[in-house]
């Protein structure tokens, strides 16, 4: 069993308003020093098997196409084997 | 300076109509052995100086009161110093 974890941020140079409320937030309830805020989303799959090969470059296209908007977002995919 | 990420999933217990539609969608997309998909947020936020003892505190109770619902969410909170 294997679980991939893929991330899903705005790339840097695109207006994050969610990340911006948040950082106000934040600062209004007394944290000191938010350089920045950034919110993106999370997707854990959990899946049968090994994930390696053909399996792995389908994943990592639907985690480019699917899971994330390559125009504005940025994704990271990390496979944890073993771990369900 | 320090970056820390709050990553905030729905409780186990809890249905997740977002990762249910999207493991159906990585199914029909060719994906074998997909169990499940669950779809969560990510807040990253840099700050200023180290991040210990009371602003830790106060962080944590921001992650588990403002940015996670713990009625119905699980967080988890890291802490990467020097990282920016």
């Amino acid at each position: 069993m294997a679980r991939v974890v893929v991330d899903v941020m705005l790339k840097p140079e695109i207006l994050d308003p969610q990340g911006r409320a948040v950082e106000g937030s934040l600062r209004r309830l007394g944290l000191t020093g938010v350089n920045d805020v950034r919110q993106g989303k999370q997707f854990v799959i959990d899946l049968d098997g090994v994930v390696e090969g053909a399996r792995l470059e389908l994943l990592e296209t639907l985690a480019a196409e699917l899971l994330s908007n390559p125009v504005i977002e940025d994704y990271k995919l990390q496979v944890i084997e073993d771990s369900v």
